[in-house]
């Protein structure tokens, strides 16, 4: 699949993945939604990936959906019969639901929640909409001190999408997360790191090499599938019911270890020296993955 | 149903609900929780309200259950032969459990939880026991100087209720959650809102003022349905265990939005002009709501 | 059981369980793993245990799962073939899994989250791999100004244990817990504190005074079972899907506290003196516990 609306680009183990619209605010489409998804099941896939930086091209991260396409700007088809819970629970991957009915936005999502590599953003500028609500799948959130944000569905009487009642509030609380939505404005840098939106501001001209140097030091040395694997755990494991449905992951997790970089891992440790771990993503333990939803 | 214990008034679309037993400290009865019930179902039909603001009359909050009452102080039926789980479970709705074995204080908190507008406490004195575990399902707390609150159920032999187990470690963590329940102490406006349990502090002579500005802040403009959808989307999927929950629902949301309060927020914002909402809370879309437990 | 690598020191209801290998730094063992899970267990049994104090022999807290040991330093079966998820779950109590594959680690924490005692860590020095990670089902952290921590886990291939992918991401959030275990390195007590990994900073020489005190203030003069009651609906309650389900166990804690503590609660409140608490937490009320996994 070949991107345009995306910029892919590896760089000694980093891909910088690019919202690469910039006449346009890297405004965000059915188009762009689709090569998201395509973008991060084939970062799992790719073994050249360790970790993704995904920023956007121009002054401007995105500037949420663009409401300036002909047709539904939401990308459904208006002609649904009244759909229901059930046409999203049993017909989730028929195309009439598939196409007409989901949510753009949730579907990246769910590939970012899937991904097996950590996804650092480095949001250059304004973020909004579906330009916000993108960054909360991902592991960290570093912005550009002139950063923008805003959760601003209910100025056009729509509601928050992504997944973002899922991740928000993990994020910063339900209070903050209320808030937000209902303020539906656009705010700046200072609150989003206040409120633990955002992990760290960057200077504008400083902001995409802190994030790839942050991003490669996340990595660095490691087991492919330990980092995989840490990613989905706690993704996972964390929204469980009670701690025994980790500790079923966990033991299975550090079972497949000591049959491989594990046992390296320990050895190294022993004798002193760098270990060499050899596991690839694209081969991921059998267990891997346990809730397909 | 008139209420005795409480203030009902609407004043352009602000209901302003008032725990009004000044004599009394305002302390919670079974006459009370009915009422409250039953005015934060009324709250979500009745669509001349745009949002809610509780607050007590006089200069406290609510001092807790009132243990001055003759009979049971809990309003249980002392005579249930060792009621359990499974009457919780399969017999909820019938007389005598709902009248003899339900937590009157969880009886409130879940109408807090199903209501349709969004809730703003205006803490204006001392909230302990009943007085500060009502505040936990609200969007919002702001709290006068003045004010003060305490988990102390375990001054008195007994333990947490109205759903506080559920929504207080979800505030402000569940080492804090511990800490104040253990404690059983009362603690000042200082330390609740250093540990997140408040969003801000007032004077004391525009909290009420501060609250009405701030609740009308949060939905002038905007969709009623809009305004709906995201209180019970944040309240309800936050704690899904995969965020494909979230997902299913936001597709439905959106997709319903799209034929009305979308489809004029996209064409005001097109237009450069203010939209014009229409939708109302007591016709919400069918799809709501999706977990009636 | 006679414990060999744990201290067992009760004095007057405050059990100071010590971590004792000082001469391998507290290196954790499948011995004291078995240790530890027995500690558990019969504290919540001994009505003489009202709270319990975490801490290590010596200059270290625990330096990590004992790497010199000889065989499968993880304690794990090797030859067993390919396990699965359906081994952790229908398998779990059958020796082949109990002891070849189940987590260590996550033995202890399972033991620590059904304990019916509050559990206090005087973290005294060094505390990495599973010795940060068997901080994490404590009630309360307190840490040395000397400490230090890691989730050191990806330095050896392996991943994150003892069910800390569900604990660690509600303690300190998800994102601080990606970036812990993706650094995998040391770090120090002042990032513990400012991350709320721990609840306060003591001079080495005062910690475990400290500690003690405060686990004293938190249980003296309260019901042993509504402590009891009150940590485990706080642990298990709060991670459910719905209020609904804490609506429930509460309804039942305080329909039984009214027949007990409860009643002398409200009457020593109303006559104006200290209650007489007279439950223990060796005679749990019949609900609990109410959700076996």
């Amino acid at each position: 699949m070949a991107y345009e609306t995306l910029g892919w680009d590896i760089d000694d183990g980093m891909l910088m993945l690019t919202l690469n619209r910039p006449a346009k605010m890297n405004a965000f489409t059915v188009q762009m939604c689709d090569e998201l998804a395509d973008a991060y099941a084939r970062a799992s896939r790719d073994d050249a990936v360790k970790a993704i930086v995904v920023t956007g091209a121009g002054k401007v991260f995105c500037a949420g959906m663009d409401l300036s396409v002909d047709g539904n700007v939401f990308g459904l088809d208006e002609t649904l019969p009244s759909p229901t819970l059930a046409d999203m629970t049993e017909r989730l991957h028929e195309p009439e639901i598939e196409r007409g009915l989901r949510d753009t936005g949730g579907k990246v999502a769910l590939a970012m929640y899937d991904c097996l590599k950590p996804i650092v953003g480095a949001v250059n500028g304004v973020a909004v909409g579906i330009g916000s609500t993108m960054l909360l799948p991902m592991d960290f959130r570093l912005a550009s001190t002139s950063a923008r944000f805003g959760f601003v569905f209910g100025r056009i009487g729509i509601t928050m999408e992504a997944c973002s009642s899922w991740f928000l509030p993990r994020i910063v609380g339900l209070e903050q997360a209320l808030e937000w939505c209902y303020r539906a404005d656009i705010f700046d840098a200072e609150e989003a790191l206040a409120k633990n939106l955002v992990r760290s501001l960057h200077p504008p001209e400083t902001l995409l090499a802190d994030a790839v140097a942050f991003a490669r030091g996340l990595v660095a040395g490691r087991s492919a599938v330990g980092i995989a694997l840490t990613r989905q755990m706690l993704m996972r494991n964390h929204a469980a019911r009670h701690p025994i449905e980790a500790h079923r992951i966990e033991s299975l997790a550090v079972f497949h270890a000591q049959g491989g970089d594990g046992s390296e891992g320990v050895r190294a440790f022993r004798e002193k020296r760098a270990p060499d771990f050899t596991s690839r993503a694209s081969a991921m333990p059998p267990f891997y993955p346990w809730d397909a939803a």
